[in-house]
């Protein structure tokens, strides 16, 4: 299983319009192969924080996320209101 | 749901040594009530990195896990190979 964390700075007034874009990557994200989990989270240490945690099967099925027509076009418009990001992409230690 | 990532800078040379120490946390903790993901995990963007990802049921058990004897007694010994260490507490953003 891979994980990732994508941190995104999103100005809080911006939130709402944020979401509304990004809901339906979401819901076209979830029904993806290997999906296991594609949430965005709010931040208690960081009102000005949108977090991304995604579970997929394996790195193959999020190469695969990366391609999908949905990431290419949905993407960039809610990144447009982003400060700046990070990712990262994590597998279990103890593997 | 509450979400938690942790990450922790440890340096690389140093986490076979942390890991040992903290697998005995990832045991008790799995078992605590409420606790639905607690693992620690390498990320590609950053070799001297470690980052704990954790689900619980609310923050009421997430408050109650670091109240805990291991919270408190190993949390320290594998938190001294920590140079720098950054907590994200969050919440699904659509709830």
């Amino acid at each position: 299983m891979v994980r990732v964390v994508a941190k995104k700075k999103v100005a809080k007034e911006k939130h709402a319009e944020f979401l509304a874009i990004a809901s339906e990557m979401v819901a076209l994200t979830r029904k993806e192969d290997g999906c296991i989990e594609y949430t965005i989270n709010t931040c208690k240490q960081d009102e000005n924080l949108l977090v991304f945690l995604e579970a997929w099967e394996s790195q193959a099925h999020l190469d695969a996320h990366m391609q999908t027509e949905h990431f290419k076009t949905i993407g960039p418009k809610y990144n447009a209101f982003c400060d700046s990001s990070e990712l990262m992409i994590m597998e279990d230690a103890y593997q």
